[in-house]
Order: C-alpha cells, then sequence, then structure tokens
C-alpha cells in the first residue's frame, strides 16, 4: 500500500496485520550536469513503490529534502540544516508511532542524509532513555546500495567509475523509471575526482561540475532496471527480517 | 520545468530568464472514509504540474508533510510540529535564496498550514528586519482554492456540503488526477458537523470520521478537472503578476 | 478581577466558580503619526478591564509585545520573533493550565499576532495529540474588533479610511481612554496606501509614515467610548459561551 | 517619556538627544496572602514612572511576566523558563538597538529573574564575539532594590522581618500605588521561614503561604512612598552615569 | 570516587550508600599574562579529588568548558553559548538522575558560569512545576571560593590585588597542583584595573592582559596549597550537609 | 603543547606558525564490568597527549561528555541529547575560529560520538553555504582507532572477541596508562552478544552486563601501550598531512 493513496480506515486496516512501515528519504541537490535534482529521493520511491507491487508492504509519503548543505553551491538543490532534519525526522517518527506502528525503516537515498538520520534517531530514543522507559518501536537505516546484494551488482555494473556522488547506478534507476528524462553531457574528465567534503564552496571548488569520482555516461536504463528489480526484492526480505524481529527480553 | 526532474545547469539556465518559482506544499493527513491521505500535498502539486505543461514555469519539489496535529487521532497521518515546519519553511526558502530565486510563492492545499507558513515568513523576514537590511526575495502563500475564480467555482459546484475538511472539491481533484482510487462510502450524516479544532482526541470525538462540514460523496473526477483547469490558468496569472512586481523605492 | 492586582488566595478562590481567564495580548509598534506605539496592546486591555467593572470575569496581566518586525524601521517599535513569540505564549498556557483553568482567551489587538498565536495553539495541543492524551485546556483567539457588532459598529463610523494599520478605530479607543495623549498631524494622502507586508525595509519604502489604508484623522474619542462599550459588552458573551462549552464525548 | 504612549516620530526625536532606554522588567507570582501578583513588575514600573515625570527619560513597556518557576504551585502565578525568558529579552534588545539605542537598562522587581537576565545579555553578546565585532550596545542589569540608598532605607524601615520573598518594602511601594489594593492577614508566624528554593512543589511545602524570610505587614503606604522617592532619584542618577559611560579604547 | 574512573558495578554500588554527587564544573580562559587558560576548570577538579582522598565522595568528570564569551578576544578561550551551557548541564543533571542520583552539587570554578548554571537549575525544575510533580532530584551550585573559610583565608593571603579575574588565589591553587607550570611576567600595572563586563572585544580594550582588579605575582605554591587542603575539607562538609537534608512535608 | 595548560600568550605564539588544533572528544559511559566509564574519552587524550610529546602540536581540552543515550541503563552513564552534543560542538569550532584556528581536528572515542560529531560538521558549514562564504575553517574527525596501522595493529593483537565496545583495545589503552586501575571479571560469556542499538532499556535487555562482541579479559598494559604508540605517531602524521592541504581553487 501507499500511504498517501490510502485512506485512513484503510491504515487502520493495515495496522491490524501489519506493524511496519518503510519511508524513502532522500534530498534535493545536484547530481551532475546530467543527473536530476531529484536522484536522491526518486531512487528509494521507485525502489519501495516497485517493492510494493509484489507484497504486502505500507510505503510512506516520500521524505524529499535531507541534508544537502555541501551541494548548495549549484542551482536547485535545497537543504535542511541538520537540526531541522532531525526535527523533522522526529515528527514523522512521533507520528507513526502514534498510530501504532513499532517498525520504521527508513530507505536512503542519499548519503549525506545517514548522520543526521542516525542523530535523529537518538534523539528521539535519548527520550525513553532519560525517561527510563521503552521507546515502543524500533528504527532501522537502510541505504538502497546497501540491500542485500545490490551493491554486488552495483559493483559488477560499473567496476570503475561508479564513485559516490552522480554515480552511474543512481543514475541509471532514475533513467529506467524516466527514460524520457536521460539525458547526456561530455565528461570531462570522464571520472570525476574525489576529495573531502565541506561547505558549499568549497565543496563547488573541488568538484566543478558536482560529481564525486563518477562517470554517470555509464549509466543504462537497462542497468538502472536490474538495481531496481533486485532492490526492490531485497527490500522486502529486509522488511520481513525487520518485522519478526523480537523485543529482548531482560 | 519540474526542479526535481531537472538538472543543475537546467535550473542554472531558468534563473537567467525568471527569478520565480513555486512550492506546492501540502499535508498527509487523513481526509475522512473516502479521501486519500495525501489529499493536501496532491491537490496542489497535481495543478501545479497542470499549470507547468502550458507556462515557462518552475516548480519546486512538493512540500509533503504539513501542520496537521489535530488530525493524528486517525491512522496515516503524519504531522510537524509547528516550530519544526517553520524550520523546514525556512531553510527552503534560504536554500532557494542562495540560488538567487527573488519571487517564492507557496501553493497552499491545508488550511491548517496557513498560520504556521506566515510565522515562517515572519521569522525569516526578520532576520533582515532586526539586521537592517532588503530580504532579497518576497514570500507569497496562495490558497489553491483562493486562486482566482476557484472559490467561485466550488460554490457554484456544491452550494452546500462544502464544508471545510474532506471538502468535495479537493476530492474531485484527486479523482481527476488519480481516477482508479476513487471510493466510496455511506456518509452518516451525509454532511457532517462542524466545530472548533483543537487537539487530536477532542477532533476526533468531535468528528467521528474525519470529515468536517463537508459532504465528500458530491465529489466527481469531472468538478475535479474543471477546477484544476481553471486553477492551473489561475496559478499561472498569479506568478505572472507576482514576477512583474518590483520593490518599492523608499 | 485583574489577575496582577490580586492576591493568590484571590485566584484560588475564583478558580471554584469558574475556570475561565482572557489574556490580553498585542503589540508595542508604530501607529503612524498620531497614534499610541502601546495601542494593540492598549486597545485589548481596555475592552477587558471595562468589560470586568460589570463581570465576574478574570483578566491576566497583558501580553505587551508581539509579532511586529515588519515595523522595525520605526523608532520605537519592539518585536518578538515568531519562534520566541510562540514559545512565550505556550509558557503562559502552560502556567494558567498548572492552576488549572482550561478555558483561555487571548484578546488580541493586533492582525500580525494571529498567525503566531494560532502557531502556538497548535504547538501546546501538539503536546497532547503526540501523547495520546487530552490538552486539559481549550484555547481560543478573538480579536477585538471581530467581537460581535464590533466590526459592523466600526464600519459605520468609518465608512471609507478604516485601511488596516494605524486604523481609526483603534486609534480612537485609545483617545477614549488617553484623551490626554490624543494627537494629530497633517496626513497626507488623507488615506494611507495598501500593499503586501514583506521585511522593514520594504513596509517602510511602501508605508512611508507607517499607516496602511487607514486615515486617522476620523478618530474621535467618543467613537472609541463606543466602541469599548460594546466590545466590552461582547466580551462578556464571548467568556459566557466559552466558559459554558462542553467537552464533546468521543 | 513612555515609550508606549508615544508616537515613532516623538521617539524618532528623543534619540537625537540620548540612547538610553530604561526597561522595568519584573514577573507575575504569588506574593503571600496579601501581596499582589504583579507585584514584581509593578515596582519598577512605579519607580521608572515617577522618575520620568522629572527627568528626560525614556521608559520602555514593562516586560511583566519573568522566571517564576518556583511560584507555580500558588495560583495565578505565570512564568516563562528560562530560555523562553533568553529568547524573549534577546529579542526586546535587538528591537531597540535597531533604532539607535546604545545603553538598555533593566530595572528589575523579581530576584529570580537576575540569572536568567545576565544568561541572556551573555547571549547576545556572544553572538558579537563570535563575529569579532562591537555589540553596538552596552547592557546593565540594576534591581530597583539596590538604586543607591534604597537598600539601606529598606533596612532602616524594616530592621527585621524584610525577609526576600514578599517583603514589606516591594509590599509598601505597591501600597503606595494602589492604597486601595491594601490587604491584610494574619500571618502565622509573623516571620516566614527561610530556605532553599528548588521546583514548586518541594517549595509550597517549605513555604506554604508564599513568603519566605518576611513580615509583610510590616508595610504601609507611607515607607513604600519613601521608597519610590528615593528610588525614582536614584534611577535618574544612575541613567546619568550610565548614559555618560565611553567605550573604551583599545 | 572518581566516577570516570570507576565501573559501572562500582557505581551501582556506591548509590547503594549515598545519592550524592559532586560535578566540578568550570571554563576554560585566558587568565591573563601567567595564568593556565584552563585554571577555573581546574581548580574545582583539584579540591574536589584532594577532598575525595579523606572521604567516601563521588566526583562526576569535569565539566571544563563554561559561558566564557568575554573573554573570546584573547587566543585559547573556548566558550559555549548561555543556550548550549544550560542545554548540556540539564543533560547532565537528567543523566545522572536516572541513575538515581539525588543531590547534585556543582563545585564551580567560574564566576562568570554563575548565572548560566542558576538558569539551567531553573530550567530543569521548571519542567516538574509545569508538571505539578516533584523534581526527584535537589541540585547545588558553590563556587569554590565560597566553601565555608576559604573566602576568608584569601582576602588573609592577599589583602589587596585579589581583585576578580586571575586572581592569585586562583593561579596559587594550579601553581601547588602543577608547580613546573608555574610562570612570571612584568604585570603593568601591578594591579590590573577594574570595569564592568560586555563582549569581547570591549572586554579586550578595557582589560589588556585580560586581568580584572587582580596581581597574580602574589600567588605562591604554598598559599595554593593552604586554599585546596581548607577548601577540600570544606567540600566534604558541605556534602555531608547536603546529603542529610531531607525533603520538606507538605 | 596542552592548550590548558598553556597562557594566552604562548596560544598566541603558536598560532603563528600553525593554524591547527587537534580537540580529544570521547564519551563517558559503562564499558563492561571492568571498564572505566571515562575509557571513551582517555583514550583520545591518552594518544593526543603522547603525541604532544614530541611533536609540535596543540591539543585542545578534552571534550569528554558525548552521545550516550543508550548506556544510559548503566549507573554512571552522563550523555548528552543529540542535539545539545551538536550545540556544544559548534560552540567549541566558533570559539576556535574565532583565534584563527583553520584545521581541527576531532580525536574521536566513541562509535556513538560519529554521527553527531558529523551532523555537526555540516551544522556549522551550512551556516558558510547559505551565506555563500568560505567557512574560514575545516574539520575533520579521525576515530583513534582508525588512525593508519591501529586497526591493524589491534586485529592482529586481539583476531577474535575484539567486538564493539568494551573492546579489548580500548580496555588496554587505559591499563597501560593507568595500570593501577585494572580491573578483573569473569566473563559469561567470554565474548558478549551483539546486536542493534536502541534505547537503553533495548541495550541493557540485549547486553546485560554492558558489552558488545567483546571480551575484554584480553586487555593487557602491554598491548595497550603498543597501541597508544603508535596511536600517537599516526596522529601526528595525521595532522601534518592535514597542515598542509591546500584550498581548492574554484
Amino acid at each position: 500500500m501507499l500511504l498517501s493513496f490510502s485512506t485512513w480506515p484503510e491504515i487502520e486496516a493495515y495496522l491490524k496485520r501489519s506493524r511496519t512501515v518503510v519511508v524513502p528519504i532522500g534530498s534535493n541537490e545536484q547530481h551532475g550536469p546530467t543527473g536530476l535534482l531529484g536522484t536522491d529521493w526518486l531512487c528509494p520511491e521507485i525502489i519501495a513503490r516497485e517493492a510494493e507491487k509484489n507484497a504486502d508492504i505500507l510505503v510512506a509519503p516520500t521524505f524529499n529534502i535531507g541534508m544537502a548543505q555541501h551541494h548548495l553551491g549549484f542551482p536547485g538543490t535545497i537543504s535542511l540544516r541538520p537540526s531541522t532534519f532531525v526535527a523533522a525526522i522526529t515528527d514523522w517518527i512521533r507520528s507513526l508511532s502514534v498510530h501504532g506502528f513499532e517498525k520504521i525503516l527508513f530507505l536512503n537515498g542519499h548519503g549525506g542524509n545517514i548522520a543526521s538520520i542516525e542523530a535523529a534517531f537518538s534523539e528521539i530514543y535519548a527520550e525513553s532513555s532519560f525517561a527510563r522507559r521503552d521507546a515502543g518501536f524500533a528504527l532501522k537505516l537502510v541505504n538502497w546500495w546497501d540491500l542485500e546484494g545490490v551493491g554486488d551488482l552495483a559493483r559488477e555494473q560499473f567496476p570503475e567509475g561508479h564513485g559516490s556522488h552522480a554515480t552511474p547506478s543512481e543514475i541509471a534507476v532514475t533513467q529506467w523509471a524516466f527514460p524520457e528524462l536521460k539525458k547526456t553531457a561530455d565528461f570531462s574528465p570522464p571520472i570525476a575526482p574525489n576529495g573531502p567534503i565541506r561547505e558549499a564552496r568549497d565543496f563547488r571548488a573541488r568538484f566543478p561540475d558536482g560529481r564525486i569520482g563518477s562517470n554517470p555516461a555509464l549509466a543504462t536504463p537497462e542497468k538502472g532496471g536490474a538495481l531496481v528489480e533486485l532492490a526492490a526484492r531485497s527490500l522486502v526480505k529486509e522488511l520481513d527480517g525487520f518485522s519478526s524481529e523480537r523485543k529482548p527480553q531482560a
């Protein structure tokens, strides 16, 4: 089920058979000369929706703006500060918990989000820890490229030039979903440089076209399709495993 | 243009011809027995994307979670606290301003958002006011039902039973966009009660199925289509007017 | 009773017969060439104290600084940021609730406060909504010019030139209360311009003497007295209605 | 001049001859069986307004709610959390600084405010310190009972039973200003106990009628008048000294 | 016991015999030409550890960064904003309270910390006061120079030139603990000036070498040893008294 | 140099030859039956001070309380919430930047800190990114076990039973520094279980004696000494490399 495309009685019914929900979370940020600004929120949304076609899972609306301060030197990037991002994530969790969701999996599409999402988890867990009570929910962060088998497939598809931003694998996923939006460019150099990530101006000076270590020209819709299919299957398994986890007994 | 489906060089090019952007903003919250949880963010997204088909406007990604604390008694609702919502809106504005956007119009789909959006505008304007400098951008909040002619059309379409939550007009808009998701229910009473809006438990006691003053059974995809068509045209006009506004001279 | 001019045992006794309190709330901001900076907090205070003379109501101390960032271009204006304003309002509510007040009515004197006051209400209601419990109190915002009959009287008194800031009706109320402070000026133009409200510098460029759409020269102490008398009576009715409201049964 | 009872052009004119303003600041909190809840904001307001009658000083509106969490066990007390109080004080300072005020003196009426006011000063000074720039304003906190000679007079008037909360000196000041509100009670014991100040329930257990170490029955309007007269004169001197302070040269 | 040098089972055992803990708290800030930057956190740490040698007390890790914004004009100073400092102190208290500590004494080494520490106490007490419940812990702030007898000894040792920052008494304490770090300088003038404390640039202009009213050349390790010995004994007494305090009965 | 044991003129002199500083950062939290509560802040402090003996580096005071909410079920743990931790880290950075430090390396001793430290870096970088200016400093996070060669040595020393909390390597480091504090226990099972990390009660139920996947009985002071010696050398190299990094040219 897609939560936003359901009614509240339908969610009430779902909660009788499952307490698990997956939240696609990403970012809206530059992805090099050819990547869509929405790449990082589109990828987990695409994968989660693909998974939903074949399994009784619940997909929350997509959390589409993340922590992308370093990309602000490129037009179109929209970023939350980490403190805002943490506050928003905790409000999403609080809301889902009110309804009785006990397993909340964030399917992430942006490396720059990881630290803040984990900080958000700790922020909301800390409320229970300081109050000496159970949280009532378990949280899990999974990057789509870390879903079972997906990293291996990407390395096989792109033995070199994968890099870490505007990667051919994420570009491929969006090409598969939106083939009409496939774009090309002359990448120079073909494989972008690597380096540390700091504030936006430093970033743009190091990575003039926005890519980090990647060659997006290697992406094809077909490769994207293979990644999505595998990721969708692995996501269902991940959710199954998470759903069947039991609370530890003291 | 749809910002998330564009590349950064495309946005850079857009900025040479326009400094205006529209942000669809809504909420994910219960909409009665038949309304989609996503109704309030879908409506402005649908209208903005329809407008974009016929005009050179830029549509930002949709801000899909708003201030819906009063709906938390119904499964599926996700809400930000006003303080979080304000922080997030100001980060969106800050990001867009970094790129040179000077006219930022929020096309809103949720009445419960209005106060917090206006508070957010004041929060970020206050930074400039305390610093004795120009803000560098102008902000505008427009509810889609307040776009020129739209309210009149809705009143004509639904002379009674329109109400203020889970209204037939918003339901109709989503029916037009997603006819396959049209749902039915026996509404009892046909027209829901009215009353004040307070915390979630009070809300659910007053409005047992979630509707306020409305009869969603009156909605049809056709009426929705008429609303969308008119709203899209009026949005383009609204953006034109906003874009051509000049800064006052002291 | 005036809360600040009472002792705690007197408030304790009052709470045995009523759980309702009215909080005058306004702003300290420029009101054009002749209006007092305190106009917006004085008006609700004047009206509430007038009402108190003839009814067993409890009037809290006046919340005298509000959200007036747009007026900061004019000397004497003092403003809270919306985030500060929200935090302060919630602390007032929390304090009153501790003592057992269950109906808290904010009698507002400043249009620019409305969004932030409503955001504050949602902020504190959200605590209960996230915790799945009753709030224990009901909140109401009433602008003094929206008290029963008051708007009609003002429109009758000032068929034109009323405007929306430094209005002849609010000036008249302060003239009635403080006739010795009545000031005059040559207004040019007699009726001030209208326009959008943004940051302070933009505001001063649009509204050079601070007025918006108004002609304060129309104010007289007599008209003010009529407004106060009516508003005071309507406030008592409003409080009676609010006090007798019953909690909805789920 | 009283700021709230002036117009913006009058403040503009004042700023040409002085950059100094005094802000009465207090609290609304229980003051024992006979003390007014407003005692702590009334005292500095009374003194500042008395001073203003004979000197060209500017008196800001009164900051009437302070840090009184420990008094919340007694009906009528309204308190800000320290964090809210700090935020509000810095917004007042920011606002006054925008207009060019360079010397801002807070005339305080509540011991419990001192720490938070000083923390607020450090909070706003820190902005300049981190930015390696001048603040542009100097801040001063003066408790009215520390004005030159006032403490000595109070000790002379009340050699015993003065105590530290609901003191006969502060009660006397309000009796002088509002003789019609003078109240009496059988104080038992005549002099209240002393002890540490912690949370509200602890406070009420230690100080059952709200007083700390004081015997308010010793207060008379005449003693209050003497205190006000002296305090008003000392305030003018204090403001003169503060106004003539020069910035140190590095 | 030194908490950081113990294991959790050892703390568990300690809690069976005592619910009291002392937290050394200070600052890392310039202390004139010869004083160590760590002086203000070293002094309470030295004293608490000395006390611990002869008594069954528990010494928490040292809170080593405080509120020192005014010293930021001198290299090496590290400061928290008051708001950050308050948040951190409340988290320490919350953590200690989780384990069952009921008496938490902060042994302070920096005058500039006092206001913020007290504000922090009020901030966390306010949570209980607003919730109408007991805090479950009592907090106490004691400056090491206010421990019984210590101030008298310092005045006797340094009848003049003690001053209030980079004082010979605090310098002496660090000299006693770290004689190898004793430094000398030509102080000119021998006794530093006094004056108000504001933002960092103002501070450095008033106090060019960082001292306030003091002559650190008077410090000797021997005098420091006498101060530490006395302070350590008085601290044990202070903790004994605090531990044996009983909750008041309502 | 040790910053806290230096004077401000000494730091001023240091800044003429280097703009680099290392901040040991850790946590005060349970480390199993035999590990010191201070283990995680002691390890980086020990290593940094060892490094300082042979190189001209500057070691800041130790940031000794981190993000340890999950350990709050064990007595003695003190934790900041992530939001507090982020605020404090940014204040440290702001302070060091005021003095001209341009390379700030945090030498971390606690895995649970990583997310929040990175979030803090993004939080402060975002200020520059939103303001379209250079940050003026570069930040680096290095866990001591990730210093060149250290992980390999630990794996060699402890081929099994290393685990991830209360590891024999960190215990060994503290044993080397404080051999008199070496403790023993019967670990049952010898190697602790693994599992996810959530709120404190869940944690204690999963990991009854506090260890995760480790066998601390394998630690010896000698192994600790080897780790410290290597880590200290690698830290100096790391600082050298960081110091010589040049800003990228746009």
